[in-house]
């Protein structure tokens, strides 16, 4: 049996039958015209039937992001900035963020998170250099690439520059699978699980989490692609519904069989103009960051400092 | 009713119920580990029925691309320049071939066309001057763009060069949308018919003919994506296939209309590593159009002049 | 004897002893803390000492830009604007003014004409469509390349699709080498004089004139080289000047052989940041050009149609 | 006194009057049309003397590299690649060699370091793999960016992968200024000294050295600049020499004053061509090091693993 696969666990629980799950708190509402949906997995059962670890999922949504709405990317980074914010630790203050840019950068649906490190403020090489501003705090970014690239595994490159920067949080940044193609491009999900084996687009073999990196991990994601298989396999499980299953379920275990094993299993299924939307996506999400980061530093002087 | 679409003329003509079809001759063979089809369509009936115009379609296939391997490479692109060769006119030897690298380079699956101008030996602009040899023939290569990067449709643009340039022989490339996955990445299509509207990935407004443009043009093309749309359908028809049609129709038609219109009918399914799928096979059709442009050249004295 | 060579007029009328020509009027003055020249040559005579066509050159200069000083970017795009505003032919306002980014996107020092195309908005393929906006003015705009690449001279292919075009007015954007270091971007000529062969960094081989093309040639160009051979000879110029010429002009004739001739003439002179010079300059330039060229549109509505 | 400022040792000892010089010994000849310069430097008074540390520099110069001759690549990177094999350590064969690009990959003349990392074959992570292969040798490779772009120096990050990596032997790629411009592009510099601080074209600011690493440092660079500054003062000495100094030396004083500091000290001069010097100088390093980190595998095989 194919899974459905998806990195948001906001659509995970969408794959129970959609009744309260014992374990899992769920919460919906919206702000500024973004939708936000908030699950919180706090048992060990519900994260094994949801295929999440335990802790906090954020799901901030805006359907404008796709037709690249000025407004709906402002207010989008704004309330990725608060909530951001809001999940910092506020102890060390002093000592470095690290933001890492998960995935490859020559594969599109994949370079999200290099593409975010490209638009991040860092600073923490001017403390202390006459460049210095009393309100600016430290902040450094990595684009660690991927495995075939270095020969070092993404996470093993954390872990080393982790030891030597001490930050105070990890902030990582990835491209992810969704299930439903409309969240493609206008769906953020903020966690505080850390990084699965397996997960994001690249699929990551290493975990990266507090314990193995000494450090709180926070990570950011937009669905980039969905994965042929599991579109497919969405479509039968909608057909099977629909015609009452049983008599026909042979024929699309078979078809399952037939279409998805093989070559159909490893392709992705993307908008045509994924390139765009990952340029805004990593637009976006840099500047809740650079918010976020440098709390005593205007829009504008960001900006300026950037060039 | 959701058309199913491919740029393939052998995937068209499977489109039908397979038996012969008037107005249409199909033959295949086998050379160097590559699979050759060829299909000429002789009548308008035929024509209408496949969608595709009258002329020739030959289609070489060699699944070894898809795994980078050495020798495929080199034998496609022997075999390639071999059959473009036998298709370029043989009169007014003396005038140059204009390459046109269609689709937009931004678009990664719609790239192909200009990764190939890229890696075209051009010598128009040498004849003439010290660097000339006897033996090099006349080539220029553009890549027109699309319309929302300069205003200027490609086939204007392409139009007006030749109108310039008098090319004894026009040559596209373009990316094309296929029907089956294991043929993106593995299968180069040549054809004498020119471009039609709403052909490639980047679904070009305007034809591209003898007629329209005073000189043969030739294209060859490789499928780099399938339209979600199309996968979809050819699997709702095989499950309908399946099933003895006719009781289930109204769910597949309904969910035809659910899935395929608005979002999932703009996605594209493309393997993951479409990037370097594009670089080989930018390198492959540029070789193989190198060797049929510059006969009297060895591989080595193109590779040198290309630098 | 090696010439000193610059493509800004301002410069080569310093190359004068520095008084009063006859046949050229030149004005100073300053707006919004922008240095403005305006030097006029009026006669034949004039224009071959100076080496440069009859015509009017306008140069705006500001030392902030190499700072990156916002506002000061803010103001020269402003300023550009209104001064092509003013130049920009009234006559048949509805046919399409046609952008050309002159130079080589490869060569880093070259690449500023096809880096503003990029950030060009074009609408003539919008004119009759659904997104048709009555305040919009028609635009087209192209990069030609340079002649290896395509084997089509730039000028070439701008004359035959201006025949196809029509346009009202061509605007050329390309590199230029300056005199004075202090020059490199932070200065932008504008002329009316159409291109002339060996003029910019890319050293254009013929000539666009309205003569050649039909329309009306403005040319915007911002100076990112030295040649090695001006900074040297002005240099050994400095020092006749001041040591008294005469007894040893013979060691410098000698050394200007020595050092000029082969390898360094071929050299240029660059800030180490050109990269980051040339993103710059490619925004502001394009940014004055889109609001001469759509009057009727805010910069924020130029922003939202340009994604 | 503005310092003329060369990255190659042999450069350096052409500084000095010419005649031997204690505690240094040079050696010249040549091989297959590639001349060889070996400089030792053996005692800490001739290192000061030169602003060189102590130990080998062997400089490889190949003229034909600048008109890309084929075979003068080929013999380039096989004379490099046995070079490098030679100051290999013998010890612990089987910890990885780990390969540092040095350098900005968006400042063109500094982005040799980056370009042979791109093209380095990266085993590391195959090894207990089913992949691998028995004859192949383990090697990660990174660049690690500058200062500015990730907030942490290139040194932090080198010195915290060794501790994890453990690696028997750093080699290190930069780009380099020379003092004479016909050094540029054809000459490669191999030392095992370590970068000092305020080396390369980049000005690292902290050492990489055995001891601060922990591992033997072997770098290998190509000049791709000289300063403006350089050049001038190179000039200025060679019209003193000639003209018998003294009577205008207070002339020569003034005008390195006005020339050489502000502006033009901090420009480089480079060829036109750099972009594609720099393409050809980092495939030429990157063979020579896979076939020195790679006994066993043939040049086709190494190829056929970068795919």
């Amino acid at each position: 049996m194919i899974a459905t696969r998806t990195d948001l666990a906001m659509e995970a629980f969408e794959n129970t039958d959609g009744g309260p799950l014992p374990g899992v708190r769920v919460g919906h509402w919206e702000t500024d015209g973004i939708e936000i949906t908030e699950v919180v997995v706090t048992d060990n059962e519900a994260a094994r039937q949801l295929g999440k670890p335990k802790g906090n999922y954020l799901t901030l949504e805006s359907r404008l992001l796709r037709e690249r709405d000025p407004d709906a990317r402002l207010a989008m980074a704004a309330l990725l900035g608060e909530e951001l914010d809001r999940v910092l630790p506020r102890e060390r203050a002093n000592a470095p963020v690290m933001v890492v840019g998960l995935g490859n950068r020559s594969i599109t649906p994949d370079s999200l998170g290099p593409g975010v490190v490209d638009r991040t403020l860092v600073t923490r090489h001017l403390l202390g250099g006459p460049l210095q501003n009393a309100s600016m705090k430290s902040v450094c970014a990595i684009a660690p690439g991927v495995l075939g690239v270095t020969g070092i595994e993404s996470m093993e490159l954390v872990e080393a520059l982790a030891r030597r920067v001490e930050p105070r949080a990890i902030l990582c940044v990835d491209s992810l699978a969704a299930r439903d193609s409309r969240r493609i491009g206008c769906t953020i999900q903020l966690t505080d699980t850390g990084i699965q084996p397996g997960a994001g687009v690249g699929n990551h073999r290493k975990a990266l989490t507090e314990q193995s990196v000494g450090a709180p991990v926070i990570s950011v994601g937009m669905p980039t692609v969905i994965y042929a298989a599991t579109l497919a396999k969405d479509a039968f499980a909608w057909l099977n519904a629909r015609e009452g299953g049983e008599e026909h379920e042979a024929a699309l275990e078979d078809m399952e069989k037939t279409l998805l094993t093989g070559e159909l299993g490893e392709m992705i299924v993307t908008p045509r103009e994924i390139d765009a939307i990952i340029q805004d996506a990593a637009g976006i999400i840099a500047s809740g960051i650079n918010r976020a980061l440098q709390p005593a530093l205007s829009d504008a002087e960001i900006a300026a400092m950037m060039n």
